[in-house]
């Protein structure tokens, strides 16, 4: 018996081992189970829910190659999101348990438990590789007069990073500025344009909106971004949008209602603890008054139905995404909890809008509750793998630690970070972590080639962008190796004009990474398999039926990591990185050089 | 730095660490960590959810004493149910997590958060020891005629344990025969009598009831209902009722109502596929039709507000507590889910007419989600003790295993029991733990005397049952050495008249245990802190300010197991067990022999 990763068995949501993602409610589905011939396993039960209660179905051999035996268990589809987990037996270990977060030797929770959603997944093309843009800084296409609250800025002007100057900092970027730089996105490999608020609000950010009726004229207007959708269209592209549900600005059309009017329909949007000067608000900020979403009216212009502000944007001359910001908040104040009716009602809205859409949420945390495919269908990944990635590659704090809001980022070694990994991947639907919105940096960071320093630690990062499964959010700037510490600070305006100031290495090593990426199924869709874990190094596999991408991603030199031919088999094609693998006899050794990057696509996978 | 269990800091949600166990929404409330000075933790924060956004706030000394120190923390209670988890820093670990399922190396996922609810606890006389009658078998006050349905035994006559006979095999224990032996209860130091259903219904288990307004004439009907709740609470006892709202019997009023007009109120109750021959059923079982919790008047009358049959049973003259049949499936059905909605509203209902009460439910594996204040207080603890504490008592199961319709019973070591009995009361909120319905036998098991064989391995299962946090049930005639196996064969009559049938040895044993157990704080309201956990000896303490109690369960004999004074100190009460510990020095030795138990008062706790 061995407990080496690549000898476990494994199940995960992937096409491998679940054909049928979304199968229909009330009828069974198989779900399949493989152990590779290394290990000790000999048989297996799935453990499903039916109505609440928990059921043994054996499994039985479906087939043996080579490499594995796999088992094969049918499923009843008795509830619209349906809970199992894997019983096994056999070898040293015995009775053991497999979930999301790996083999137990004892009962667990149903936390962890795999999850099958039979509701409509989201638009196929939601798997593609995102771009994000902070709209005013990305291009410019025209001089426009600077509004009261701004204070304009020339392009080449550094960044007010803190200060109350910092938010009316106004650089006049615009969307036509972006539909004319798409070729760069498309030699990125983009699927998905991302676009921060393009909202009228008092703020560069425009996360305080004025309203939702229409597009900032600083951008251009609506006429702006229906060339923008149309341009985006046409090389295959989809824009996603970026709503605020949980508030709007103090400027917003329904706040100033509410104000002037403690009767008014508007009033009742908001929680107004002494009309109109007291009223609850994002963090405190006053000019973010939230809101109240027991009110029927404010759901049904915001997101309940083809009225609301969701479904008016959706369409062929807009968007087909909406990420929802502060989502793990919105609809949740003190003894309210109307999360779950915000995200489904948005869900549902969309659906009856457009066929095919994507519905992305805000969190910085563990986000599951929210994700069983009948509301947000996605959640940026902070926890499972930004947080991760960054303390594994950041190097050691001073103790004792100083931590902030949120927890600092303390150096790890791999198993603490693939242990974090899993723990928070592992309570979230296989189809939520494959439509999770990865990144390694974005408007609320620091620039990444700032954060990690040594260049060849930010080819790990970008490496992992590509190949973790998720949807791989890259936020414009970084391919250029643009640099600052401060989320603030790294707003920074795309020096399109200055080439001398891009990192020409990281744009080509980008752009190789993730068209190879929008390439690629087994990265694109496949299932996640760890076949090692040390300090240093991470190795695991990519697998979708017909293609399989072997990973390694090294933050330092380490001990060679070997594997079995029997568990890899001998043929690769190098896809990154430029070290070759080492074949001899029944063993792959891998690069031990680091900090570094490979990937390659196995034969017969 | 060290790894011994009894060097790691701890938290629970017990009086210790959480002195005000329901603090009022929208207030604040401290929280306790105590760190062992043999450990090497510095630092600690509280990671706090408030609105869906979590929050750091750092914890600051509150005290010192030779064996410990003592962080606070405050608390922002900002909404019904507070989660929240320690982050830790200092020593060999540095960036470490304490949930409740232990300490973590990395970021985890909030379902093992502590939590704190804002909801109204259970009555206080709910943690007292629970005593399970099944009323056909415990005794009889009068013969009365047999109903049609029925097949007469007399009391000595074998039971029927399988076959069609077996549901109508009616020995004719009734309500008076109770309340004849509460004498026997008293002695036994039972607080609460946990009546299985006493509805009329055409079997003696009565779980498929004909009415819910009345109580079966066979059991002497709602007269001795009076008397036998009258002569309970004369001595302070409580009674509890087991109610199915999942389903009831095919001969029940309402769904005869049902089949007889498909326009009736009553059809709507009922999930009818094909009316008035098809309709869906508990696990099929067409004499158990169940309801559709769609019916606004099924809710009405069957548990929402005062006039509804949860309502109109509690109360001086009958229940203070519910026991809710099947809990786990209650309201479930296909895409239907309102499980969460029947638990709350029971639970509203109940402390809509009796201030103090107590909800319990029946499930036979994780419920956590069902536990968070607003619904069910407790649930039969199969999956965190039961399971768990018989993997480690029974002997090895042949293998390759063959499970049924739930998982057979390895016999697993002590780690892995520990880490089940953690993996699923981590996941519960303390409150909800310390009203777990405990058992190692019941109407639906085998007796435990013929489980286990060996006496001493009966005296460890009462012990623990005794000694873990939660609310012990005693299956009648357990505390007798009844034995059987098979659950329906162990649904004895009690051999009242033949006291030379009785394990006197085990009723003294049983009586000593639990009437300590009634009078100690620390064993009905204690936190758990565990010692020592090794393949053959389960080690922990049950601590309350001003009462600790150390409790070491062995299955067989070990290597002994030693802690320091520094932890356990050094003066001791012997309360179970017939071994003392040693005290040398530095350092106190367990008994090393097995099949044990011991619990010891330690001094100064």
């Amino acid at each position: 018996m061995t407990d080496a990763p690549w000898s476990q068995p494994h199940h995960d949501g992937s096409e491998l081992y679940v054909p049928d993602p979304t199968p229909p409610l009330g009828g069974q589905t198989d779900v399949f189970l493989r152990v590779p011939r290394t290990g000790d396993v000999t048989s297996a039960w799935v453990r499903v829910l039916v109505d609440g209660e928990p059921e043994l179905v054996r499994a039985t051999v479906d087939r043996q190659d080579e490499r594995d035996t796999w088992l094969r268990a049918r499923l009843q589809v008795g509830n619209p999101v349906v809970s199992y987990r894997w019983l096994l037996d056999g070898g040293a270990h015995g009775y053991q348990w497999l979930n999301g977060t790996g083999l137990h030797p004892h009962d667990v929770a149903d936390a962890a438990d795999f999850r099958l959603s039979t509701y409509e997944p989201p638009a196929d093309w939601a798997t593609g590789t995102m771009y994000q843009i902070f709209p005013d800084r990305f291009a410019k296409s025209t001089d426009r007069p600077t509004p009261a609250w701004a204070r304009a800025a020339a392009w080449n002007d550094p960044v007010i990073g803190e200060g109350p100057d910092t938010p009316r900092q106004l650089y006049g970027g615009d969307l036509d500025g972006i539909t004319a730089h798409l070729d760069h996105l498309a030699s990125l490999g983009v699927g998905t344009l991302y676009l921060t608020p393009f909202f009228p609000a008092e703020s560069n950010h425009r996360y305080n909106a004025s309203t939702f009726d229409h597009v900032d004229p600083l951008l251009g207007g609506d006429e702006a971004m229906a060339r923008l959708a149309e341009a985006a269209h046409a090389r295959g592209m989809h824009l996603m949008g970026d709503l605020t549900t949980n508030h709007c600005g103090d400027a917003h059309e329904w706040f100033q209602a509410a104000l002037a009017d403690p009767h008014s329909p508007e009033a009742g949007f908001f929680f107004f603890t002494e009309h109109p000067h007291h009223y609850d608000a994002w963090w405190g900020l006053r000019e973010m008054p939230i809101f109240d979403h027991r009110s029927p009216e404010l759901r049904r212009r915001l997101y309940d139905g083809p009225d609301s502000v969701v479904a008016r944007w959706l369409g062929p001359h807009a968007l087909g995404a909406w990420r929802i910001d502060v989502a793990n908040m919105t609809g949740i104040h003190g003894e309210i909890n109307l999360g779950h009716e915000v995200a489904t009602t948005i869900r549902r809205t969309m659906a009856g809008v457009v066929k095919a859409s994507f519905l992305q949420a805000e969190s910085n945390h563990d986000a599951s509750r929210d994700l069983l495919g009948d509301g947000y269908q996605g959640t940026m990944n902070y926890a499972a793998f930004t947080r991760p990635l960054w303390q594994w590659l950041l190097p050691p704090q001073p103790t004792p630690y100083t931590h902030g809001k949120y927890p600092l980022l303390p150096n790890l070694p791999g198993p603490a970070v693939v242990g974090a990994m899993r723990a928070l991947s592992g309570v979230t639907p296989w189809q939520a972590t494959l439509h999770a919105m990865n990144l390694i940096g974005s408007h609320d960071t620091h620039r990444i080639a700032s954060l990690l320093g040594d260049d060849r630690l930010v080819d790990v990062a970008f490496g992992m962008l590509a190949a973790y499964p998720g949807v791989p959010m890259l936020y414009a700037g970084d391919e250029i190796g643009l640099r600052a510490m401060g989320p603030e600070y790294a707003r920074l305006p795309m020096p399109w004009a200055h080439p001398e100031r891009w990192h020409h290495r990281r744009l080509a090593h980008t752009r190789a990474l993730f068209t190879t990426r929008a390439a690629s199924v087994a990265l694109r869709r496949g299932g996640l398999r760890w076949l090692s874990v040390t300090d240093d190094a991470l190795t695991f596999l990519r697998e979708s039926p017909g293609e399989t991408i072997l990973v390694h991603a090294a933050r330092a030199s380490h001990p060679p990591v070997r594997l079995p031919v029997a568990v890899v088999g001998s043929g690769v094609e190098g896809l990154a990185g430029t070290a070759d693998l080492r074949a001899e006899r029944s063993t792959v050794t891998l690069p031990a050089e680091g900090p570094a990057f490979g990937m390659w696509r196995l034969a017969g996978g």
